[in-house]
């Protein structure tokens, strides 16, 4: 059974997923499909990509993931399929997919061309069904990527960037792009830069800056602070997260994507004259 | 593996719809499940009718689609199992598979009668779980129709109607029966009324009129129009929405079901004095 | 195929869940899924409990139910896995499971402590992907509970308690725990204190005070009723139901969870002068 992974901004309401899920299963009816998320909010190209980033190396490795955020669905935009570190992707071209790979690219990836593993007629409203769901069937059924359609070199895909943290030996700047369900705040910045930052290994000897409020530390877990208290960690997509132990980040700060979080070396903030948490 | 879709007003937080899993695969260990939606509005029987009508063909032939809108559970309304188009489907005999198979009338319906095939005791508040899951199972598992209980005509099923779209020579006048998950409003306005109403196979050169907007035209896709304006088009269901590129049609027009809806053929609108939107 | 069901308080939107089922299917590719709920409120790990007790046996004997409600994740709370009722169980030792078996307490249970079936690192902040889930595959493919890790006995397992409705000859008080989807309130109080206080296999000659409201006896049946009347009756779980046929108790009444609910021997209230309901 191969596994195939579905990401999309549908919503749970509509009958929109479980047609894609439909779809599939007339093409390969041991598929073993599962949802990443359908809560993209609509149209967020850029959150869906972090989002198959953080998730889809956890899946065993040929696994289909499928992502269909396609504000462009009906237009010229191209659909795309790819291989990258052993699994296999398939995205409206539309630079979702440049979140997973990142500078490294994709190992092979090809525009969806031949109509053979496509429904027909293809609408021009819901290329998830039409387009994306059988062709990702048909590759967990085996069907070769470069019987899909025309090989693409990295340059030919659309490539929007994500600003990325700036980072210079006293500081890092970067933004908060999530709040999970948990109100943790999910921001930019690696664990990597943090190592950077303070020398691999080490405590994170940090102040973290977010809104007004200033943070001491990183602590590894939640229960290291007191229930209530704010506090910064390294989450589980290996980025920093401000959190409250049994609480609710946003709405102990106010809060929201976009804002700005910087994390600044603790004996740099002493030698300027260090202020405590009022 | 046979599939088994699910289709009910539970909601995803509590434990309604796990259960029903749990006994299809007590029965039927190898069904792959797939949920259509749980989130119709409580008791509202047609609008689950009219989204397994728009879902159930993309599965495969031979699957077993349980749907469970049931305010009537525990009262003496009928429980029936039907073949239609090849595909199977359980559900309370209170109208909602008449959306499904329209006035054809299934090719075989029974009613539900054969207790060897619910669970035991029969509840008289979750029939879902009781009745409905450990038939759909046993369908799934390849046990007959017939086996099931007894043969019904289409006359003997409950068919409370939808009121249909009124069509004339120049216009149509239907309702706006849903708002998705991106806020376009889907109206019960078939293609083919627009076909007829235009000459099949044109551009369909009408006026829409929807609350206190009027739109010229119905579009192909999303992206034939500019960011924010509002549109026409037939969408994935094979009927008239009304949707805004890159927006919320909802909160565009401040329209809800229930609202009226009517095409008007754009030569009758030039005719009696065209006025442009404002 | 082996069933695995997750309960957790992780939600929808996030990747949470799916990199759990990722983790699983890499262990366990042929693993049959379902989602009991996500939508556990944040760290309420005695709600998850109520529901896992609720939801459990429906499933074939041999499934493998994990819960991830978990508070003091990476703090020095145990994990535990445990054989019950022919079903196998893994979460945190935080009191979760207690709810499952009561005072029964659990046939085998043991603290995970083989880190042979966990991943490697084990982080600090998500315990349901590097521990929970790959222990729940290993079940799920036939490894041993005792290879896991060491045997504990019931003694040993966080019990936190519930405080339990409180029965007399005459009455039960009982709480509202739950509010569910459909508006039902959900008592903690059971059919068979019911039965104890009127007499097993009897009506409910009972009166029910909740909130402002006094309900006359225990209807079997949603629609007997009428539509829009408050009622009780005894619901899918086996307990005491505050419902409205075809409405929302919560929102006629109200009433939250927390909110004391008592149940009267008719004969009791007809000698201290009845009321009716005004």
């Amino acid at each position: 059974m191969t596994a195939i992974t579905l990401l999309s901004d549908f919503g749970l309401k509509d009958e929109y997923v479980a047609v894609m899920k439909g779809v599939i299963l007339t093409v390969c009816p041991d598929a073993s499909i599962v949802d990443i998320s359908h809560q993209i909010s609509p149209q967020n190209v850029a959150q869906a990509g972090r989002m198959l980033r953080a998730a889809y190396s956890w899946f065993p490795t040929g696994t289909v993931h499928l992502a269909v955020v396609d504000p462009g669905v009906g237009s010229s935009r191209a659909a795309i399929a790819a291989r990258y570190n052993d699994h296999l992707f398939v995205a409206p071209d539309n630079g979702l997919l440049v979140n997973v790979w990142g500078d490294a690219g994709p190992d092979t990836v090809v525009q969806l061309t031949n109509n053979r593993y496509f429904l027909s007629p293809v609408s021009r409203t819901f290329h998830g069904r039409d387009l994306f769901a059988p062709v990702a069937a048909h590759l967990a059924k085996g069907i070769r990527l470069d019987e899909m359609g025309t090989p693409l070199t990295s340059a030919e895909i659309s490539r929007p960037k994500d600003a990325s943290p700036r980072c210079t030996a006293t500081m890092i700047a970067g933004t908060i792009m999530e709040v999970d369900h948990f109100g943790n705040l999910r921001s930019d910045i690696e664990a990597t830069m943090l190592d950077a930052l303070t020398g691999r290994g080490a405590k994170y000897e940090v102040v973290v800056n977010i809104g007004k409020h200033r943070i001491c530390g990183v602590n590894d877990t939640y229960a290291d602070r007191p229930t209530g208290e704010l506090m910064a960690l390294v989450g589980s997509r290996g980025q920093l997260e401000i959190s409250v132990n049994c609480g609710n980040a946003e709405q102990v700060t106010g809060v929201r994507p976009g804002t700005p979080i910087s994390v600044v070396r603790a004996s740099e903030v002493n030698q300027n004259g260090p202020k405590e948490e009022d």
